[in-house]
Formats: structure tokens, sequence, C-alpha cells
């Protein structure tokens, strides 16, 4: 017993020894102290010198060499300050730079300080956004920030939550679009349902068949419409697909136009498309994570056009907008509360009538995660510093930088592109000296398949640059090289080229 | 055009005037500074004043006025950087202070320097844990955290992955087990499947309601088994439940048993849950995303006593161990490689085979999620800093406090205990003192049910601290106070008696 048993009035007297309850168990001054050389140390090695191109994008070490370096194990004594601080400068030491100059890997780069700083706030304060109470001014800012995403998109009005993840966006888009169709399913389940049919392209992200599979409806219920040879969604196979599933007596479901494919950049034809969801009433969902930001280019917006006519838009401004990772806003056209209804609980410990204040703001109910994430003050922060018109420019810089890139190729011997780019994907195959006069065929394909993933073994280790390779459909693996970041110059762009070519001409 | 057309092997010449490509496109330097003076500001504002008791926890301000207040809307043209810096002072000042020691309201509380470093490291790093090449040192810290849960949980090895909330742990364990009984699900759906039925308390979490929900299961197919007058699950009636739904023809699928509920803080007992799932042959998961800490403690693992029998384990570090958001492991007892086959879709872009290091260590598909935020790197801290000796104090000194206030109340007039505690939740109604000689029937209730909304308002307006209150069952609006901090004090505890006294006693 922790305590001494007392009249009914008196004070309780404490008992462990071990347990001071009547002074705070931690020393807030030391923990501020802390902080304060933890920011210091972040700023000089996570900031400055992760984004100096004179030091390394990577460090690479072998997963069991590190293992060993850093002495992960957890034990039972605590470690002093000064260990903790080696530890925080190994963990950024042998980090990936993503915010590196030369970062070309994935569909996010760059240091962006506003979204950061937003980011670090968020840390400090350690709000979770459900509730008004809790997250007042989050709340009315995800708000604004979705307002105005819809808007641009140009819809009168909508819906919408921020996520932590593209693919739970589109997690999110299915499953509306299922109980749009058929309410009765978020009760009943879908044993007795028909089968349920999804349509996307071929090239489309890999979380539409994991939504599948998640949901209850099954990968090979996502039937794959296949792709002109610049990875654009075909409609008259889309139609035909359609057709197929209605023979079948499936019910088809909804269509996904990914707007910004993840390996070649590309964007499906949402008009083409749109008008083959109205003749069939199906869900029109623009999984437009990686593309959505072409919307903000007076130049470059005809990309996405037709979007306005989607029912649900998945765009991640942590893509192309830089913000911090992660930054996701799935967007819905209906007015009627779909997405509340689609996604309530009614948690009563959290989401009370009888609260003091219009409990229409608190938004937690549209959400399948309890706790979560302010992301929209990330992007909020960086479009009042920059404005839209900053921000247009900033992807029509990256869609020029990409240009620059591939007519460098054109002018290099060595470099053969997948495809013109038309957004920040540019796919190509560095062919090196000994394969150039061999001609196209399969000896020339087999070997040049694996050349690739030896220069980015290569790349890794010297940690002069980052950029993905893969293969996609029958094409040998190629370099996918992605431009988002305005600290990027021509330079760069040269830099990889030359590096690529050193690193590769003697295969 | 942006290019002017030229010889196949010329450098072109760069055409838009307004888009500079051969300079970097932002100023680095003056980034760094911004940086540097909104980490000054996240420090004096976000961190010291707001855990110090003389400031408030919160600055009550309507929705309406407070979207006046913060002029948000979203223009063409950028801002300064000091009208920046402003915002960020009041996106501050306007909200809650979590980390404030008079913030009792949610399952998460407290200021952790630790975690809170950590957490920063992660925002300046603009890492995504999916691949071991972009995430090496994240990759490993993730492994070397979750095998110490399972070492914690008793179990000899097991798998597992940190998700973006404990709802969405409770869905993997849920999508899980169907996988387990029907692999054939994930290709085909469940349309043409049995009817799959879900138990869990009646007590639970909402989210085991949402998942059944998502995941195309339905909410009617979650069978809630009555909990006793403490709130714990009574097996017996569970085994009703299971045979009324073979009885019925539906497959049983899963049975959740939550350590540690939501408003009650209740342990189901998963010991005797344990038997029945062995039994019936149904997967056991644990939703111990408050309670698991309790495990971390000699005195108190009672309460989790079975655990180790349990199929997988939702535990979220950033509630009783007070990771800053968000935090929450999901492991699973398997070692069959089981969450790889549920979950893997082997996007090629990402998962390539042919990469030139050991690609087993590639996390990335096992989630759900593609871009994925390093989570465990904060827990990691946090243990190194403590060490497992410290963490087990923390959880016994919130235990103890909790006693500490229960006892306070059973001393003082006008506080009414709904049940001891045994965990950190302390569940209490203020009967002010016109109420005090009313006898228990329904006029007392409906009375007594309008006064917890009342001062909450009040302490919100006056913004001393912050308690959640709910009804629940039959059970009139009570107060749920969640005690967590190591900040805390038995001076806190006294104060909050006082205060509630004070913003009730007119009532």
């Amino acid at each position: 017993m922790l305590y001494l048993f007392m009249e009914d009035t008196e004070i309780p007297k404490l008992a462990p020894s071990d347990l001071c309850l009547d002074k705070p168990a931690v020393d807030m001054s030391s923990a501020e102290k802390f902080l304060e050389r933890s920011m210091a140390l972040i700023l000089e090695e996570a900031v400055k010198r992760a984004t100096n191109r004179s030091e390394k994008v990577c460090e690479w070490v072998s997963p069991q060499q590190l293992q060993q370096l850093l002495q992960l194990d957890l034990g039972d004594t605590g470690e002093s300050e000064e260990e903790l601080l080696q530890r925080c400068r190994d963990v950024i030491k042998y980090s990936v730079k993503t915010v590196h100059p030369r970062f070309f890997n994935q569909l996010f780069a760059g240091m962006e300080p506003y979204s950061m700083a937003a980011s670090f706030i968020i840390e400090a304060l350690k709000p979770s956004i459900y509730t008004y109470e809790v997250a007042p001014v989050f709340t009315l800012m995800e708000k604004v920030v979705l307002k105005k995403m819809i808007e641009v998109i140009g819809w009168e009005d909508g819906d919408g939550i921020f996520n932590a993840g593209g693919s739970l966006s589109n997690m999110y888009a299915i499953n509306l679009a299922r109980f749009h169709h058929c309410p009765d399913i978020k009760e009943l389940g879908m044993s007795g349902s028909p089968r349920m049919v999804l349509f996307t392209s071929q090239d489309c992200h890999y979380s539409i068949a994991k939504a599948a599979a998640f949901l209850g409806i099954g990968t090979k219920n996502v039937y794959t419409v296949p792709c002109d040879e610049r990875g654009k969604m075909i409609p008259s196979r889309l139609e035909e697909l359609i057709l197929k599933a209605k023979k079948e007596g499936a019910q088809p479901l909804m269509v996904n136009a990914t707007a910004g494919t993840t390996v070649l950049g590309a964007f499906d034809p949402i008009e083409e498309i749109a008008y083959i969801c109205e003749k069939y009433r199906l869900w029109l969902h623009v999984d437009a994570c990686w593309g959505g930001a072409a919307i903000l280019s007076k130049k470059h917006k005809h990309l996405v056009q037709g979007i306005h006519r989607a029912n649900s838009v998945a765009w991640n401004p942590h893509k192309m907008m830089m913000v911090c990772l992660q930054c996701c806003a799935f967007v819905v056209r209906d007015q009627k509360h779909l997405l509340q209804r689609c996604y309530s609980s009614n948690a009563r410990y959290l989401f009370q009538q009888d609260k003091f204040y219009d409990v229409s703001f608190d938004s937690g109910d549209k959400s399948i995660q309890c706790g979560r994430k302010p992301d929209a003050f990330k992007i909020w922060l960086l479009w009042k510093a920059l404005g839209s018109s900053q921000l247009e420019q900033r992807v029509e810089r990256a869609l020029a930088m990409a240009q620059y890139l591939t007519q460098q190729m054109k002018a290099r011997q060595g470099f053969r592109l997948l495809m013109e780019p038309e957004y920040a994907n540019v796919c190509f195959w560095y062919v090196p000296p000994s394969l150039r006069n061999v001609p196209d065929g399969p000896e020339f394909w087999n070997k040049l398949h694996k050349v690739a993933p030896v220069i980015k073994e290569r790349m890794m280790k010297r940690g002069s640059l980052m950029i993905g390779y893969q293969s996609h459909g029958d094409k040998a693996n190629f370099f996918r090289m992605i431009i988002i970041s305005p600290q990027v110059t021509t330079e760069d762009m040269d830099f990889v080229l030359d590096e690529i070519h050193s690193l590769g001409q003697d295969l």
C-alpha cells in the first residue's frame, strides 16, 4: 500500500521514498538546456552542413557495419547529455541528406525553411487535431488550406482532411466511393455485397492495390487500364474494362486517374476520363499527390485539365511544394457531409455534443486516425511566406530545370531519354562507351539493365549524389531523376551528367 | 518554348528571364537565419513559457473570433520575415499548451526533451522510412526498438512496424487476422467470403468500429462484449458471443482485448481471454496503446498479465511514455513474415531486388503507407537517455500520483470517484454544494450531468487547467483526469481540486 489509512478529512501522508511526489521529478532547466544545445546542433549539422554542396549526400555504411557502429541496443541505465548529443550527431552523420541539393532520389527534396519552422513548432506544441478545444488554431488553418486547395482545383466548395500520406488519401477516396454507392457496407461489411471493381492505369501508384487489399475489395478487383507509350491511361481501354466488369456482373465503383505518375511523371487525360465516369456514374478520384502542384502554374495547369470534374483529389504539398514530410491533403467535391457520414463513429469521450462551442469545428470524426498531426500548418506558413505567385514560379522553375537537363542529355553522348518529360521526372539511360556501338536488341538491353544498379552503388559509396533507378514494364533499368528544389542550378545538372559518366564510363 | 532549337551537340541557351536557372532561386543564408530565429522563438514561447505554471494552459477564443484575429487567408503575395515570425508567435499563443503541467485532457501530456530533440532532427532531415537506402539509421533503429518491445512483452521473437496512430495499428491487426485466416481475401476481396466477426469490449476504443467499417467487415460485425462495473471485458460473455456468431454461420476472426481503456483506464483480463482465443483459434490482439507502459513496471505489469499470449499488440509510446506525437508501435508474434506477406505489393520503383545491399532491411513493404516517418527514433533517444529503470520509475510515479489524487478526493467534500483507479485515469464527479443534499436519483443525476460541461467551459476561459469530461454508459457527465508527466507534483493535484471547486461551487 502506498498510503496510510486516514480519517475522512485528513490529508494523507505520502509513502514511497523513491517516488518523490511533492517535487517535479524532472529538472526543467536542464531539459531546456538540452533542447537548446540540440537545436544548435541541428542548425549546424542537419541544416547548414546537410545542404552544403561540398559535403556528401550520404555516408554509405552497410547495415551490418552500421549496426555495430551505432550501438543501438537499449539497456537499463540512462546515458549522459554529452553521450546523447554525440548520438544525435551520429544519427545526422549517417542519415541520408534528403535536403542536399544533389538528392534527386524521391518525389521530395530540398530544404524549405518556412514549413520546417512550422514543423518545429508542431513538435514543440504537441498538438493533436481532432477537436477545436485542443487544437483551435490548427483546426481553423486546416479549413483555410483545404478551402484554398478546393478553390484552386476549381470547385465551388467541398470538404477534406489532411492525412499521414498519399496512400491513405487514396484509401479514403476508395472507401468514400464505396460508401457513396453502397452506404450499407459501413455497417454490414462486404461479405454479402456484389464484387466491386476499381479502375486505374497500369502506371498508377501501388497504393491503389494496397488499398484494395486493405479495404476488402481485393487486388484482383483492381482492373488496370493500359497506358500509351508516355504512360498515360488510354480512355478507350478504360471504357472496355468498365463494360467487361459490368458483363461479369461486378459493380464498377471508381476510376483513379493519376496526375503525375511515380516513375514517368505522366498525367492521365482527366477530361476524357471524366466523360466516361459521368457516362457510367463512377466516382472519379484524381491521385495528384505528385502532379497536383501543376495546377499552381498557369503555364502547366493544362496537365491536370478537367480536375474540377473529379469527385475527390489527393494532393501532397510535401512533394513538389517542398513542405516538410508529411503534408497530404485529401479533398472532396461533395458538400453534403459525405466525408463525415462515411467516417464518423461519434466517440462520446471526444466529440461531446454538449460542449460550449460550435462543435461543427471538431474535425476528428472525419478521419480514420484518432490522434492526427496538424500538417496543414506547414503548407499554410509556406504559402503565407511565398504567396501563390512565388509558389507558381517554383513549379515553373523546376519544370524548366527538367527541360534544361533533357536538352543537355541530348547534347551529350551516352545519355538516352525514355521520352521528353512533361513534368519533373527525367527518365534516362546512361549508355557506357562499351555499349554505344552494340545494336539495339536483347544483348544490348540485357547489358544495359545491369548498368544503373552499379552506378547507383558507386554514387552511394562516393556520396556525391542520389538518383533512383528502376525497370518499368519491359524497359530495362533506367534512372529517374526528380527535380524540385529552387536551390538546384544548371551547374548541378551539369554535375549530375559528368558524375554519372565518371561513375559508369568503365562499365 | 523555353529553348532555342540547336544542333545535336550544342549547349542550349536558356530563355525565360524570370526563371533564373544558373543561380539558386533561394538564399540559403537567410533561410538559415529564419530557422535560427524561429528556433529561439520556439524555445522561449513553446517550451519555456508553455511549461510555466504561472502562464495559461490555453488562451480561449471562439472559432469565429479566432478566424478574424488570425487572418488566415492565403493570397498571391508573400509576407516579410517579421510578419511570419509574428504569425508563429500567434500560433503558439492561441494554441493549447499540451506540454503545460496543468494539461490533463488527453492520453498524452508533458514536455519530454529527448524525444522532442529527436523530433526536431527528423523534421530537419526529412527522412522517409521505407528503404535502407534512404533511411539507414532509422531503419536499424526501428528494428531495435521493436525488438526491445517484443522482448519486454515476452515473445521470443516477432515483427512489427511503427504507424501514424494507434487506430491504424488496430486496423493492421484486424487486417492481419483476416489475412491469417483467409489469405485469399487479399486478392479476391470479401464479397464472396463468409461474414466475419470481431469481438471487443463495449469500452474499447472507437477505432475498432472505424476499422471494421474501413476494412469492409462492417460495424455490425463488431460484437461488443459487456464489461463488469470496472470496465473490464467479461470473459464468459465473450465466449457466449463467439458461440452466437458460430451459430449464425459467421466466422469469428479476432478478439481485441484492451489494456487501458480510454475513459476508465480499465484492463481486460488478457490471460482469461487468451484461453478462449486458443480454444476457438481466434487471433488475439491487445490494444495496449494506452496501458502498454504498465509492462515496464514490475509493480504494475500484472495489469497486462498474459499479454505474451497475444498474436499482436498495439502500444503507443507517445502516451504514458511521453514521446512527442506520434509514436505508435504495432508488434506481431509471428516469425514467418506474415506482416510482409499480408501487406506487400512489391513496388518495383522502390523495392528493387537488384540493389547492392541486403534488401531484407527495406521495411516499407510491410506498411500501408508509402512515405512513413521514423517515429521509432523518438522513443529510442528517450530510452537511451533514461534507460529502462527510469522509464519504470516514471510509470510508477504517475500511478502513485493518481493514487494521491484519489486519496485527496476522498478527503474532501464534493468529489466523488467513479471507482478506485488502477492506472492513470482518475474518473470523478464534482458535486457542487447545491447538490450535496439531493438524494441519489434521477433529479440528482440530471442536474449533475450539466455540471462538468459548465466547469469545463469556465476552466477553458480562465485557462487555468484542462481536464476532459464525458458521459459513459449510463453514467452522467464526469471528469476524466489523466496523469502522466513527471513535472506534475502533489501541489498540482491540490490545485486541481481547489480550482474545480472554485469554478463550480456556485452551480
